[in-house]
């Protein structure tokens, strides 16, 4: 049921090619991080996590040619992760990964440099499959507060495109299936790039659930018509408070789903929360270039020099989020309290 | 200022086509009422008002080479009326003012058809010229409650290409201009049409009043930043009671600005009210082509196979509504109160 989305065989990082969906399936290989940084950027992969498991092979490509003691290659592994980490700075797995990789190789008293080198590769291995476990787990509790034949709208892509294949967002509505419950699925387009008719569409379809792609601007029609009865989006960033920036778009539907009475669940694993940040202020948004919204089609939809506002992501307040739903079980509000046990696991790890 | 739209010129309609802007400036040629009939549901004439006045030269151009007597004039005047009535669902413009004109000429005593006819292109001139007068008096009141620098949203396009020239909404933008005030105007692109992008962004920038796009789905984190004082939409039918038909995503806004206290105004033209009907459950809904959402743009967007549901109006609930700003002036709640010097002013014409 999950889509395959990377691949790393002989030195080389293989990438579904999220821009040309859903028309053309083409992989793009990474064979060094200036290529992983690329792909990051241009959103040849994109979705938080995946960007985390895309930057773990990353690291390990960017020194894996690297010659020298082990000194100077802990200062290679610095840079090549400073670098990597400056690909997007909305999402914060990709730092979280990248920094548990580097902080674990320092620990190490290993001075032979191939087999640090080795390290840093089975490191981000080991994020590519715990990031499957993670999901398959959000998968699980989420599974159960969904029940049989009810309306679930998501935004976005936070499925197996936005993972290392199982999803969060739709990794609820997978461990729904594999719970023999169907659900009557909504995905909002997700302007501009249109993440939700392209790649969620695609990845159910693939996955054998049915699903109805309506326009951003249609959401609020549909809660009013009665068919939805819970959403469900994933994170980029998750602030101390439960404050959450993901894919522009997701504050407009929480706003709408508190006013029409429905629960609004994000779906993410613990290297989504920064608990280093108290509330959604401190997250930096994304602006990315206006051709995104006036070119964004393959026809000019917007007057040459009209101005656009293109911020990638926004913030929805802790207080309009109903859960979240996490590898550690669905945490609700309070979540001072209920982020306790996130936060020391997380700090165990 | 406004932009030209309408050309009625030996017997034939031209129509500036909407579906090529912003791109490509050309006409459409309508020398039938089949044709105009058309142009009215492939929305190369689109807005209400717009399709109003389109519909009274259709009805002329329907009834123009009919040859007979008084009694089978009338007939036929009658079936043009109808089928003109029938291109599109939503708005109430064309059969308020096809049914005036129907009934003009019923009153008439003439019996000599060629007259009847003069007079029925007299009565779609005037309906022209009127839409004008009365988008005029929209922008002079609508602009008495902006203040100079303020920021307004708004959605779609109920401007000049909306009407005969000036505009409802946007027309309350060309009367601050003319009283010198300056407005920070922002314009949904309003998906899946992008009539906001291609015509709104378009018109504005033809007047000289700078605006900026978003998506759709930026409009509550625009809200949540403070740039936005005041909203303004048109409409395609209002109820009795005030709960208001107009391009899908207007309800969403109307929610939006509620939950971030932002005046939430429809400027409509007395011909879009509809007091036959007392609620918005009474409007017909006009479902759309889901290629409008799948193939809008010259790229496949959704993979093939994939339900989409594109609904192309909503319903907005008279509660959330601040006024209309009409020709007879700013209508405040109660709606009923405050409507029924609009519907005396309608019985009396």
């Amino acid at each position: 049921m999950p889509v395959r989305t990377f691949e790393f065989k002989d030195h080389r990082l293989k990438l579904l090619d999220q821009r040309k969906l859903p028309c053309v399936e083409t992989w793009v290989e990474c064979g060094n991080a200036r290529k992983v940084y690329w792909a990051i950027q241009n959103m040849v992969v994109r979705g938080a996590p995946a960007i985390g498991v895309a930057g773990g092979y990353g690291l390990y490509l960017g020194i894996a040619a690297w010659r020298g003691d082990r000194k100077c290659f802990l200062k290679e592994l610095h840079r090549v992760a400073e670098y990597l980490k400056s690909s997007r700075p909305t999402g914060v797995n990709l730092r979280n990964v990248i920094d548990a990789i580097v902080a674990r190789i320092e620990k190490k008293k290993e001075t032979d440099v191939n087999s640090l080198k080795r390290f840093v590769l089975e490191e981000a291995r080991k994020a590519h499959r715990e990031d499957d476990q993670i999901c398959r787990a959000i998968g699980r509790y989420g599974a159960k507060l969904f029940k049989n034949g009810e309306g679930v709208l998501t935004h976005c892509n936070a499925g197996g495109l936005a993972t290392s294949g199982y999803g969060t967002a739709l990794g609820v509505i997978y461990g729904c299936q594999e719970k023999g419950k169907t659900l009557d699925v909504y995905a909002d387009e997700t302007r501009p790039l249109l993440q939700g008719a392209r790649l969620t569409a695609w990845e159910l379809k693939k996955s054998g659930i049915k699903a109805t792609v309506i326009c951003d601007n249609m959401a609020a029609s549909l809660m009013r018509s009665g068919k939805i009865d819970r959403i469900v989006v994933g994170a980029d960033r998750i602030a101390a408070n439960g404050d959450t920036a993901n894919k522009i778009g997701t504050y407009n539907l929480a706003v709408l789903a508190r006013v029409h009475k429905i629960p609004f669940y994000i779906a993410a694993p613990s290297t989504t929360f920064d608990f280093k940040i108290t509330s959604g202020k401190q997250i930096p948004i994304e602006e990315r270039h206006g051709e995104e919204i006036t070119d964004g089609f393959g026809r000019k939809t917007v007057p040459l020099g009209v101005k656009v506002w293109n911020p990638a992501f926004d913030v929805t307040p802790h207080a309009y989020i109903a859960a979240f739903i996490t590898e550690a079980g669905v945490l609700r509000p309070p979540f001072s309290r209920s982020f306790k046990k996130l936060k020391a696991g997380l700090e165990m790890s």
